[in-house]
């Protein structure tokens, strides 16, 4: 069993997550490789500092270069806004330094595509925190598909909805500024992945991306509420996907629907421990969905507790990430999904944005 | 309390269902004018004669011709296949009885034109027959929305999706030749006339119509087994569709999620007597999608059951169009839908087919 | 095909329900005999004509005596309140006529005794109407169950409960007053009558009968409010029942649950048109509890409709009733539940009552 | 910030659960005072040491005396079986420490009373794991109730019920041996918590507590498999519960139902992350049971995460638990459920088992 130092750039909403997965994951998965809460970092001192008592850090920063050149630091987690995201990685490549950054992967694709590259010229572990779809459902789900279970795939629909901005009163924000924390950049990218993750690679897509309140009380807004794609995927099967921050009564609505030729999964986010799954088999007259509840027979659920049914959280799904990460370093591999995975959904949504600009359909390719 | 003579065209899945509901709906809905089972019509003097005694029809005829201007039928019900649709309908309005049309309007957009053509002149009773719409829960759906009690709608999600061709095995037959018997002919329209109820007019389309299973043993495919659509309404309202025949795990898909800035609603026919509501009012704490049962607070509801939650079923729905039917026909009305809304429905449709075609955005006031 | 004339006692709540699956089951289920709806009472002239032409009744009267022995009125629906239940029956059978009887067979144990011995004399035909059980769910659930599907039962809970009486400032009425009318006597004996169907006989039974709601608007109550029941079966399975009418929020509250060393049923009358089956076979990690939606491979299903999924109601329940009637009479065979399984229903709720008194188990023999 | 050196007895299950919630506690609540985790205890040095170090406490041991009579242990977490509770909470409490106990409280009556006893002698901080209780929703179902969001209440449900012996080929072992560990001792005393928590004190019991595979590959077995009961709680309410290890498909059924007179409350905890709320208030046509997604708004989810329907899981319960625990040693206070809480409990599996041999009712307070 050996240690290794871990900094953290950012300590707000998934710096927290990140930091209480670090000190939870040895202790839930018997990892071979340690973390030891080094530093972290956010905008001023005195933030750094009730971080560093508040998570249990040995030090804190205002400044993310002193974190990512401290000796101590041997892995970065990148968990601040997505115009960061870029400049941290790159430095953090270039001194050999694995690193864990939040979704999305930087403000554009353009800032993706010079993260994987930094990525690869380093040859460091890159990892994309795209946390949802490591449900013990999820992955299951990718399991039975993978292993034919529902037969053939010959459609997908997949949705993140969330309703945090649905009422037209709440004020202008950060949120409502820049495309990189509109809907298409912010929550879109958790569907997408999911859809590459459960179908494979989507080669084109037509979308209408639209934003439904144009003034806010602070000001107007410059980013979108919502948009709707209908993609094909390399495979040659159809979907169509939904992302939405103003979808009323929605919490996290992170749903997919896969249809099979002898079977079909549904999974909803907001009930994470269940997946319903049908199958073609047996008699017609005991046919129908089963809601299968989330178990120890169940990747990745074991750990967490021995009962099924007992159930996960949205916490665990980041001890989880917390997991492979160290695994991926432990084992110089790759863990999937990496850099080079963050990006290709970034080109996605590039696509879909340039679609909702042409009104027709786009070749992911191009992109 | 008068009475009327019906002649029915055909005594299968539909025709038999509107004898039923014509035997039911006087004593159900206690209505003024009272229908007599005059005569029913099939493509055999046997096959008729076998209906006739089933059912209990005064007459049977192999030609509908016959039953068309017997003067003892003063109403018409159309149940048979599309491409007999538009032929029967222009002789009764010819000879000014009243009709009630099954769903599709005929066999294309052009026979629906003719049909509504027909009607207008003959200002008779028209009326199509889109079941589906007039349960309790889809009514109580339209009155909600049209009240205000979702805020301004943002968002569509409809499907009708049902799984009889999902299998690869099942054989060729007439159902997979022709378009008016494919999915876009035969499913899509009961959910774009939901579309219609709910939103109002769709101003353009995008669609993907695709046969995924283009041989089954006994012969090629001639018609598509589903197809994705985005729209955008009159109103500005974007939204999505999904129509399916090989929907692994689908029975009853019609399902249709409505999204406002202050509320949501959601309706999946698989449980016909619940339709999910929430409100953005009360505190945030209580706040959540309502599952209402339908009861006799619902419109027509009350006549079928005293009780709350006891439930409606599928031959209700057709006894609830012969009331509208014969309602119309006394008070001398036009009944929701006509032939125009059937129309509108067809209009859509060809469209859709157009789009897929030339892959683009497609108006519908071009068709 | 022969024909019967029907004469029913009562034209309210289920007065009418009879009248109309009187009118459709012969066209749903093509009847070897088909009813005529020759004769209709009440408890007044003006009623009676009313019931007789809302329903399409032959005649009417105020004299249930005139319509039991009127000769072109061969077999007798009653539908009128429990007090009444037994002088018709008598009387109908003493004219060799056969009986279809609404729940609760008479106002007591007594009165269902009396009314076994009368059918037993006469033996007509003789059929009491437990309508819930005949849904196609309910149907299969005792076909599962009898196969062995769950294996062998170890545990029953059931419940009828609703809330028209929930509100402590409903008004006392009829309803509130005289034990036939209260829970145990109006409720109870429908899940009764469903948990001897699945489980076989009741053999002993501890009860808390309860009036909550002692003084309502109008006057005091002298019925029971709820009443909750733990019991033993025959076949040495225990189990759990409630009734209540004062269960807020329930409104077809109509719901079992069997559990078996191989797997478990769950059925809740609010979606009467799905069951949940759980067999405990294949690997674990695809168990969970099936939602199976009725169709056309269930009992009595096809009848009403080619679709699965597309649900059946209320007031075809009712319908499979009068098909059972109509060819148990044409058959001259005795149609399940005959007046002897309402009597044993009445039993049990005779040693409930008791037991709630002497706060003691009591064996349903001894009553 | 000050730190407290803790130390756990058992590293099995449970005490894994606890070591991780140490872990993360101080991170997700920012706790004022910190737990160390300095000492684990287990029935061999080298099982000890195996959890010392997967779970990175400073010190193991073989003997609990050693940990708890430890200087540098301060407070005790006994996650052993119910047979060792007893001398280890004496002893800890002997010496002024603080303690935590898995449930059940000890073996039997008996030991809880002199638990209770040794408890309030020390004046030490003593608390029960009862942690389903302590999930937001069931948290704000305890809430709800208090404030009379469902009026007076009127009946009471609660099962705990799984299926880890369903199978009678499920081998003997400790589980199936001893009171403690049957369904009575092991499951109930869960569900019995919740009922006290919901509803307050019971007054009188009967049950039927069953054994229904006393052979099983390895031997007889001498503890119940299953339970059902009826209660009348102080307030005058009544109630009905059902325990069991043989429920067929049921993995994690801790569910309750509470009817009130103004509303109702359902609750299970295989959807751990929703509650449903009917409230009998506004227009009739909208009522129906809101199903809420716990969130932000609600008891102790925010620390765990920012967005609502998120969720939480097993072992986030343990944080909760953990988190209370450390906050009443901070403040000096006692925190619920106390060993007294704790021994409550116990008093009513004692009156159900006595209950269950004499087939009568019991008074609670008899034991
Ligand atoms: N995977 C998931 O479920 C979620 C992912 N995210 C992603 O996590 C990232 C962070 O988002 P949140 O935690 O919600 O934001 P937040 O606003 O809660 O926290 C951001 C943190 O970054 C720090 N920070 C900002 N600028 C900095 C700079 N220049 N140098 C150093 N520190 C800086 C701030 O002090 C703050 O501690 C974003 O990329 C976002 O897209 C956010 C929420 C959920
Ligand atoms: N609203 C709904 O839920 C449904 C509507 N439909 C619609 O109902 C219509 C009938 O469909 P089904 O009842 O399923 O078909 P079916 O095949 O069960 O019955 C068709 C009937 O029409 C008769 N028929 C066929 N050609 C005829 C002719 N030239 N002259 C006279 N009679 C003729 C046949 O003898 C047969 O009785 C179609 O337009 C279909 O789209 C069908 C199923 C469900
Ligand atoms: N199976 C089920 O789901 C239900 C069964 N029932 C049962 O049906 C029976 C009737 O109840 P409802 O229809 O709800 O009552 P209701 O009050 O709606 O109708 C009762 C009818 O009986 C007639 N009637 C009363 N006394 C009479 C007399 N002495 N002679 C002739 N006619 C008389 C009345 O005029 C009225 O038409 C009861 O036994 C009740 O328990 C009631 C509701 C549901
Ligand atoms: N709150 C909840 O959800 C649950 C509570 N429990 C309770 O937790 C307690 C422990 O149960 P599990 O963790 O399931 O058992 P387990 O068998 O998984 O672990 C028991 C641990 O206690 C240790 N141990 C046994 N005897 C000991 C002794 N004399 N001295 C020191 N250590 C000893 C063992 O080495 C082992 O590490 C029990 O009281 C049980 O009722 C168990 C499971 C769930």
């Amino acid at each position: 069993m050996s240690e290794i130092g871990i900094g953290i750039i950012g300590g707000g909403y998934m710096g927290k997550a990140h930091a209480v997965a670090l000190l939870a994951v040895g202790a839930v998965f018997n990892t071979a490789l340690r973390p030891r809460l080094e530093m972290v970092c956010a905008t001023s001192a005195d933030k750094a500092e009730h971080y560093r008592k508040a998570y249990g850090f040995a030090r804190g920063t205002a400044d993310w270069q002193v974190l990512v050149s401290d000796p101590k630091v041997e892995a970065i987690v990148i968990a601040s806004p997505q115009a960061t995201h870029r400049a941290i990685a790159e430095a953090a490549f270039a001194l050999g330094k694995p690193v864990f950054c939040e979704k999305p992967m930087g403000a554009s694709l353009e800032d993706s595509r010079a993260m994987v590259a930094a990525a690869e010229v380093s040859r460091c572990v890159n990892m994309v925190g795209f946390n949802y779809i490591r449900t013990p459902a999820s992955q299951y789900a990718r399991q039975l598909i993978a292993s034919g279970a529902i037969g053939d795939v010959t459609w997908f629909r997949g949705e993140h909805t969330e309703d945090f901005l649905a009422d037209p009163q709440s004020p202008a924000s950060w949120r409502t500024t820049g495309m990189a924390n509109g809907t298409m950049g912010d929550l879109a990218p958790h569907m997408i992945n999911a859809a590459l993750a459960l179908l494979g690679p989507i080669r084109s897509v037509i979308a209408e991306v639209e934003t439904v309140h144009r003034q806010r009380p602070g000001g107007p807004v410059s980013n979108d509420d919502h948009a709707q794609m209908m993609c094909r995927f390399d495979s040659g099967v159809m979907g169509q996907m939904y992302f939405s921050r103003i979808s009323t009564g929605r919490k996290m609505g992170y749903a997919y629907e896969v249809t099979g030729t002898s079977g079909a999964i549904r999974f909803d986010q907001e009930d994470q421990n269940a997946l319903w799954l049908y199958r073609a088999e047996g008699p017609e007259a005991s046919r129908g969905f089963t809601k299968i509840l989330t178990g120890p027979t169940h990747p990745d659920y074991l750990s967490f507790c021995q009962g099924p049914g007992h159930g996960t959280g949205y916490q665990d799904q980041i001890i989880i990430e917390a997991k492979d990460f160290l695994e991926a370093i432990h084992a110089g591999k790759a863990a999937w999904p990496t850099f080079q995975d963050g990006m290709m959904v970034n080109q996605i949504v590039a696509a879909a944005l340039s679609s909702s600009t042409t009104k027709t359909w786009q070749d992911v390719a191009a992109f």
